[in-house]
């Protein structure tokens, strides 16, 4: 059933092709669009409060990445969720770094807050800070595995009335109604930057048709992962096989080699 | 004859390395760079109106591309076109998104205004777009093809005194001489963010040497699309076979591909 | 021994993941980070100076680059190389583009007299333009030979109380005790925009675990770009074993293959 969930909503993606507006950090920007090329959906990197009432009015959902975070772009965060919330229309926040700085934490917590159809995609480190507990990260980099990010979890469920990705070794999909976890992905993918950023991009595509729970995207992007690290000598071919992966991937594929636990 | 006058422009480039400027959005600045290098231009990526004079008194071009405008970097691209006039300089603008939200539409055409030296390079959505007619656009990708764009293209040339270029299936090279269709290309390429913004940065490296029509890019571009397409199993390996034959291709490979219709 | 301070360095970085704050331009920011994650660093790229005290706080160095420099981001290097005086860690400035423009010779000799603990990573042209000399450049491509920057780096060394890494065909790492040459690499890396902005990222991470010198990291890339490059077919593959060949190698590898002249 859950997996017929997943395919349905791809199928839905490769139809309907849903445009998602990322405001996003620079870093991941490239990869961001051409992962949400490869799956059929149609990018729109644009951040200015000048245009952002229009582009959501058309666009599927909304991604926001705090990962290249300033006093600039902070402003150009909210005011565009504030036009998702106007039009109804779903928000990703990728708390990258959260717990690494106040700034990135608070601002976190306050995006969070603003949304009013949220899912939440971060890794361990970053569901912990944002949730209040104590992390151990290391940068923006995870030192917690997902399993003990799950409370935390809850608690931004609970709190934020959303739902909740942790990606990790193991992804844990967390909802008000409990959760799943998914055992899909490659050890190599945290050594290409950026690889959770995509992630968070896909699951704007996927919220786009309806996909509320962020399994979708997560059982694509770590389905591609795992593919894509079978065929890659090391980080630096990962980055161009997960996009290829991502293009070539379909229906058969994902029902075989998904894996719940 | 008009073959000779790509292979020229070609020949000139690897001669005489141009210097071409870049304002461009955060997306394709690294592939942007590496398109230019790949056929032997030197792109400068700068931005500062502090430094902006300095750079277009012996840069070779400007290109302009507006896909993550804000009112920040409006006035950037306002003063490097200044300096580009006052200079003599070729402009290349690219109305990246144009008709998506009015901001776009506006300042493209402020921009097409301003410049003395111009070719516009867009897909066909823009290009509607930006001659006020209506466009069939979705988000910042093109639905409707080239040959649509024919009469909008035709009104850019006589309103701004510049050539066209329309990308999409087929290119169309418009200048106030007629117009001139070219095959090249795959359809993979579209799946790939940025291959039109490299086009714009390579179509300025063509222009620093005197190649106004924009063909030779557009020629070189997509004789490089459709080698690096056969050998890419997605458009991951398609980012990078496109900078590979860029920097592998020569006179002969262009005389045998280049298909003028 | 001087192959021993670089294995030393090189297994220290894998040991402790050091984390390098990098302060570096739009164009190059996902291959710094890819490249510091192949080596076993982390990267962190952040700027703002609202969480830059904490950063540098627990950061092992900073990298600041000025290839897309401007008013906005000139306080921003400012206040983090404060930061980074104010906690004793090192700072690697890339003078991109110096000798191009008046703003970039003056913030790269500005950045300069303010960090404590410095190192300089750039071109011969940018070296010797730092210097105060006259620099024969071509926009942000360097045109004179490593050994005609010899002198700008000895003035350097001597006004900065710096290190200095001149790139080349033959890098010159520059101390007041003298200087060494080394002689690896491949000609197709400046085809790849950023290598040289990679090598500053990575500098940065060997200048964490006590590195000062800039040698181990100008070994580490350009043993790597010579691996890579005998594996590409141009400057975009390139860049993909690039980053694959700094995951790969090893401390065998380096020994082999160590060129110092």
């Amino acid at each position: 059933m859950t997996i017929d969930t997943v395919i349905n909503a791809y199928q839905q993606v490769i139809h309907e092709r849903p445009l998602v507006v990322n405001i996003t950090n620079y870093v991941v920007m490239n990869n961001s669009a051409n992962a949400l090329l490869a799956i059929g959906a149609s990018p729109i990197m644009a951040h200015s409060q000048e245009e952002m009432a229009e582009m959501m009015s058309f666009a599927g959902a909304l991604v926001i990445n705090i990962g290249t975070l300033d006093s600039v772009w902070i402003p150009r965060m909210r005011y565009a969720i504030e036009q998702a919330n106007a039009n109804n229309k779903p928000v990703v926040l990728d708390p990258v770094g959260c717990g690494a700085s106040q700034l990135r934490t608070q601002t976190a917590r306050e995006l969070a807050q603003l949304a009013n159809i949220l899912i939440i995609r971060g890794n361990a480190s970053e569901i912990i800070a944002l949730a209040g507990n104590k992390a151990n990260s290391k940068g923006v980099d995870a030192e917690d595995s997902s399993e003990h990010a799950l409370d935390a979890a809850l608690t931004l469920v609970d709190a934020y009335r959303c739902n909740v990705v942790i990606s990790g070794e193991i992804d844990y999909i967390v909802t008000a109604d409990g959760y799943i976890k998914l055992g899909n992905g490659s050890e190599m993918m945290p050594l290409v930057t950026g690889t959770g950023c995509c992630l968070s991009a896909l699951t704007g595509a996927f919220a786009a048709v309806g996909e509320m729970t962020g399994l979708a995207a997560a059982a694509v992007m770590s389905i591609a992962g795992e593919i894509a690290a079978q065929r890659s000598a090391g980080p630096g071919s990962l980055q161009l096989h997960l996009i290829d992966a991502l293009y070539q991937l379909d229906e058969e594929t994902i029902r075989q080699r998904i894996n719940l636990l």
